[in-house]
């Protein structure tokens, strides 16, 4: 069995933001030489996400627009972790958006859907963040 | 190491629907040989979900209400993404409910607790959509 | 390729409560003696979760009240899942906090950022359930 790891960081100058790390992704596939097995991509932080969806910017509006209804910014005095900080909202959406992927490898390719993209979804940014991705297989 | 790929296929007739998949899984597991591992199972698109939950009718008919509450699907026009789609409502609902399961393989079966099966959440049916069965292990 | 399992017992004496379990899952990689693969840990129930994020009594209470807001558990009858249950609301709360997480094992450790934590959320607690520890890796 082989394993391979990589760090992929960040430095988003908004509080919010969606990034497409697919090409990232398949980098680090390329670099492993793992032909068959599963790729783990997860945030290294917990008001942050990755998760797989659609590349389209409406959409991604969509998302930002729903997120701030179900879990909301402000007033930031409404959550009693936000004594110190002011992103308890964060750690809500991030919950909502999920913590890490996990793809199949075929034939030393992310094993897609058509549409399938993976994205880190930032949700308290500003400041240098990572995903760690972790490729296990043959 | 071994390793097994499967998609499944589904054409389901109306817009959102729950799908009990575990036989088809189990099956999977059977033809892989693999007795110690990891299967994944997901959604190969981005309209749909994977998850584990409960065979019940009853909750299948609150999950629809509920994520309908969540993310209404009407009006149509309240998302940026519906310009020539009108299925918006359908990548979040997917992102509430998940896009995959990783179940452990022991002693060559889905080491499940009592009440786990395996759902295809359908969110935007009414033509032809697949899941993805991984497994890794020996 | 090894494998190791241990299931992780729970009886918490309230409907709902959030248990770090991070200490017993550092454990089970020990006692596996994994240093480089995956670590699968999963609720065994379908109305209680397993996830990652921190270890802060503010956001705890934060996520109790959220949730209660998304997914309330009163009155019952409002849904159909609660015809010899109470507990349908604990269905809905476990999909936005998922069932499971999946760590990276990397040189004998579980590969985390700084203020990751693994947590036990039950959601229909007072009565006997587990959580699922499976490794795989080398």
């Amino acid at each position: 069995m082989k394993s391979y790891r990589k760090e992929l960081w960040f430095d988003i100058p908004t509080r919010r933001a969606f990034i497409n790390i697919t090409p990232d992704v398949e980098q680090c596939l390329k670099e492993s030489g793992i032909r068959e097995g599963l790729c783990l991509i997860n945030a290294m932080h917990i008001t942050a996400s990755v998760f797989i969806n659609d590349d389209e910017s409406g959409l991604h509006h969509d998302y930002e627009k729903w997120l701030e209804e179900l879990a909301p910014h402000e007033p930031v005095s409404q959550y009693r972790h936000n004594t110190y900080e002011d992103n308890a909202d964060a750690h809500m959406k991030r919950q909502i958006m999920g913590r890490e992927s996990v793809v199949a490898v075929t034939d030393g390719k992310l094993d897609f859907g058509t549409w399938e993209q993976i994205f880190y979804g930032e949700f308290d940014g500003r400041r240098k963040k990572r995903v760690l991705v972790k490729i296990i297989g043959e």
